[in-house]
């Protein structure tokens, strides 16, 4: 395929420089249907970034495209702050019987503002006001948001420059695997914690992602996981699961800690949960930790109507049985396939690939190859990004919904790309 | 008009305490259209609160819908991160056409996420790294946000509360009027300033609200803007106009700004810009302070590209000539009108009222008074707010699009029901 | 006079630049008796500086130094960490009877280590314990102390910006006559106070100089004073007098505060308590804020026993009638006397004059004079510091002991220097 | 010895309940002389503190004395801010010839206040400002001082909780043998160094004891150090070392770091730099980092003089060759036969001892063991300390000028106590 630079001008001239993605994939979109992308002049390109993981449904998917327009054409109400609208209460209801009963998970659900990051500024307001306690531990390479609250608890020192005032209040300990094996789990936090003379501030809560998406695809191991929650009970912290990238089915069950066995005490979800693309999040906690005052945390979208027409949609669609989970295992295991051959078709790039359900990352022994590849599978028609500190990592997120034939063919143009950046 | 008590059992079971306007409006809503909401249970409402002000065209307008729904129809691009489509591109050039050059405002464009809290956080994070210093000077009853950035510079001690840190880098300053002219304007804040020993950490910038919506309908004098906007340039700090909630014609002009004559080195839009009532948020700054490096500050749903739509539309249809702003002031001289009245009805309540184009408060001198007349409003079938610190203010924010009509019956049962409370 | 430049070398090669009171008066001293100081090269000075006001009772005082050879000769305890002694015992009974019981004042007595910064540390840890909130309000122009606790609350931006951290949880408020007049006392603060929506930290206390040494020779009224402790007491705030300064008698009375008649929650000495310019310090505070655990502050230096010898000596030698405030009052006056002969003697100066009891300050219009003036005095003998933000206040601190000859003579060479730098 | 309770009245009524030595002591000492104390009731006590290493050359030294009584006989200045006084140049220039020069040490000298604290926060503050960072690493069971500067980089969670205030700024890491051997050395601070991902504010510096006193007796090994310091110069962090304690010989040589052969970029000396017990304390720094402006840190008691004059005159009577040290790893050796028989006598208590030069520490199986010991010591008439988060070791602390016979003694009646407390 050939592209021709597209007029960018106005993009360049009148948008803010901190525009990122639009460099990296240099086309103006237009249209996008299922893992498709359409540009102006025409050309097509596959989908394996989904919006971030925003978009696990697809790009306009019919039926929560369908549910969308009848909403919106029947004068539904757009826009209702934290008002009661039927909308809302469907929305409600489902999550309960779809997701929250057949889990036997006890979450009340409150709307924080229609963004990953403000569900995350929910959940660690919420935490603190209930331990009393202003310290919240988060992880090696972790990422939840760009305002002040989220950004304190982010690992990436480039986002965390942007912030323009020491962020303090945060302590990272090693996420899973960070020493290769060569420390016990836990073992430094422990002891902090167990010494009174350790230094550390007795945190609120512990934030964690299952798999650190913009941290490189490391995937925490289930038993990681269950260890982290038996240290926050025995501690005394509350145990944050931030879902946002990795809930709705990413990793294969609806939570991606369903897999360990855990109940988080409060859970962020976000991205992927109005189904369709429009913003939309929530912040899950345990009833008991429903400390809130009345409008003690607010905000003008949260009540993003459309977005809880497509949301309930997308529940009834794809969760009322266990076709999604097992579709997306599987989908997984033609990814994992496929990576494993790149890794044998080039011994010399000493290629490591790791994920679960439908995100995996790719690491090369040369930190620039990433790059070099998602810049090449972008001229061959692939939009695949790359994640970790240094953009070391190929990271692929495709939408749940792919097709098998589509995932062969990204899979088979990602291996292009690769053999083409000798 | 009676109400029968509507069953909230899914809200009150599982949406979180944190839940506030559905408490004051006890009714579950089901669609809107213009200045109506209508709920399940067949009552019509008429809305003199439009959305927190990010219904500045109303309910569901007619004109936006169809550029919404001819969008979604033809698969646009739903969810596209900070990609470059050309809806994006409509939007930036209409509002650089009809918005910026028409204004002679030179400010670069930024899409810091969807929300207003977000625009603020993008804001402030810019103002410290331009200047280097952490510090914000903040204005007494100012409201800003939700997330630990913008609650820094909030001044509600409820809200501030919620924060479960010690919120820091921020110093309030008397907003105008604030000690009924007492005192010298700015006089506190120049000489503290000025004074090499006063202890106040230099300020990065000021953020202002040139009407405090949340704070009480507190209106800045143009020459008290220009007075700080001259204070800001002689004390080298960035001035930062929040003009979510004031911005996009509530007060008459575009910005809020205009009638004063300044340019603000920063500008942040939210709540209405998006014009359907979906989220929506622009941060705008002076060229030379775009100062991010790519990625810097980022965010899932900048990428609302329906909002972009709804957003050009809104543009297109009502802001290429000045009829909807000198509509504005006519229909806000009606509120001024009625508001007098209702003072002179009722001498003994000390009635004060105060405004700017279509936001109106009006004061008792009870201030308990507020929240009942609110009540009763409701149950005659008008929804109003109150504001202000104690809620001792009935905040007037209808759409600018509301008929001399709707405005006349809506001013009415405000009367009434300030009759009525008695 | 005339003075060779003395043998630096050492002090210039060796010493930090942060050496700063050797750079203004450029000899090397090598004895001191009362009013006096004596360099190597056989200049005497007439000192009214007085240690910065920890040297009320002059150098050498002869009382003191038989007390302290009698203790040292002895082997009495020179070094006791916070064990009893009695050197110590005998200390907090002469301090029980001779200042506490004939003052009514009920305070606990705390050794916070020896320093002036150590006792203010103290004192604001203990008012936040107590309160259970962080944010402290201090003055414009405050001088409380260079560790970073102390800091926080120190207006001087200079000094401030050492601290190399953004320097939070402190708001200064006006202090007295800082608006000469122009504005009601405490308008500000109080209305910050009871606006919920005002933005400002809820504060643990305020802490004040009653007078401002450092900050300009700025003198606090007896009714401001009064108001100020009102303010606290009706606002949950306690209130910390630092009068590590201004006490010992250094405005007539043992406390500064005694002539508005106010009782601080919490009182820091320095200083002077001591009485021979030896390290010591104190935190006193009602009974009730005794919420210390055992060993909870702490300090290697808090047993300088040989100091507790000296203090108790000065208070049984100076403080057991009303001598010593009649005397210092009245060499107040001769000094009051003097200045006003000044000013009226250089009209086009526009010399202004405060004080009280032995600390008094002279400004004058141009700003760059008082450090001419101290420069031109040292020449002629006398040693005196400037203060103030700019250092524009001639700031005259002579020891309480002084005779009235010498301080006659001091003022006369503070006359002629004036005098000679037109 | 029978002793009785003496008469604490006034302390137990007027002195604070912060109080915590004289807890445990119940004595009233009245004098003292070398490594004996003696109460007022005619007791006398073995001290094995040393006033918690302030008295490295015992109490009231008679060749201190007799240069303290001589200044002090002859009006040598006391008190003198920072002028420059001959006693000043002779102890700077003593410093120079005796401790810089010989060991090729480069540093400048800085009167930062004279506490252990002040040297401290003069420190931290020339590290952040030589850097422009905030953050500070410090280690697990680190001390450093009670004033917020240094409390933020101390361990104990008991005496952070006195803050009042969030400690931020700084992270601690693990100190030397934290994971007995589990770990390798500095794996987790590298990895979080050189990960940009990690979280970690980058660190303007790091501060460290090269045996933790108050933190167990807690001995870094050379090599570790030695680690410690090449990693700080890899990674652009200035290395603090904070002598205080185990400066002055406590540890065989002059300066704790010497044995590593490190040289740090800062370093703090207080406790027995004075040599008489006298508060004074120094800050110590390369040359290129003395950046201060004059009077940029500053305090009143800066120039404590007599404390200069003993301090001068110990390092001539002790330090001009190198017996001192000689002598103490010498008696050190004595201390270490002793504990491993006490260790031999008990195979059940499971007895650990370490240490260095002066410095040991005495740990049992029993936590509660230490402070039992030390109670009985006590009755026996041996004064000795214990230390660690928990109180858990026993702290032998001796003066370095203490006879064979006089440690031959005290360890006896350790070994008693150890007996008779099972």
């Amino acid at each position: 395929m050939t592209i021709t630079p597209p007029a960018l001008s106005v993009f360049e001239t009148l948008e803010s420089e901190v525009r990122s993605y639009c460099r990296s994939w240099p086309a103006v979109f237009d249209r996008a249907h299922g893992s498709r992308m359409y540009d102006e002049d025409g050309h097509t390109y596959l989908d394996f970034f989904a919006g971030a993981g925003a978009l696990n449904y697809g790009h306009n998917n019919p039926v929560l495209k369908r549910a969308l327009l009848d909403y919106l054409e029947r004068d539904g109400v757009t826009h209702g702050l934290d008002m009661a609208t039927t909308a809302k209460r469907a929305f409600l209801e489902t999550f309960q019987d779809v997701v929250l009963r057949p889990r036997d998970l006890p979450y009340k659900v409150m709307f924080p503002g229609p963004t990953g990051t403000n569900a995350v500024e929910a959940a660690l307001k919420l935490a603190r006001k209930a331990k009393g306690r202003e310290s919240v531990v988060s992880f090696t390479n972790a990422f939840h948001g760009m305002s002040l609250g989220s950004l304190a608890v982010t690992g990436n020192a480039f986002k965390r420059a942007g912030a323009g005032i020491p962020l303090v209040h945060g302590t990272p300990m090693p996420f899973d695997n960070y020493f290769e094996g060569r420390v016990p789990d836990f073992l430094w936090f422990e002891r902090l914690l167990e010494d009174q003379g350790s230094g550390l501030n007795t945190p609120a809560a512990v934030i964690v992602e299952t798999v650190q998406g913009e941290g490189g695809i490391n995937v925490a191991r289930p038993e990681w996981l269950r260890a982290l929650a038996a240290l926050c009970e025995r501690r005394d912290m509350l145990l944050i699961v931030d879902d946002i990238q990795m809930g709705c089915g990413r990793t294969g069950a609806f939570f991606s800690f369903e897999e360990a066995g855990i109940t988080p005490d409060i859970v962020t979800l976000s991205k992927s949960i109005g189904g369709y693309g429009m913003p939309m999040s929530l912040t899950l906690f345990k009833p008991e930790l429903d400390l809130w005052e009345p409008g003690e945390h607010n905000g003008t979208f949260r009540g993003n109507n459309p977005a809880f027409v497509t949301a309930a949609a997308a529940l009834n669609a794809y969760w009322t049985d266990g076709q999604m989970e097992k579709q997306t295992l599987a989908r997984g295991e033609q990814v994992a396939q496929a990576l494993r051959a790149i890794g044998a078709e080039h011994p010399e790039l000493g290629a490591q690939y790791r994920g679960r359900g439908l995100v995996w990352g790719l690491e090369f022994t040369d930190r620039t190859r990433a790059s070099a590849v998602a810049a090449r599978a972008f001229e061959l028609g692939l939009l695949i990004e790359t994640s970790g500190p240094e953009s070391e990592v190929v990271k692929l997120l495709p939408a749940l919904t792919i097709t098998p034939e589509d995932l062969d063919e990204g899979l088979r143009i990602l291996a292009r790309a690769v053999r083409e950046t000798a």
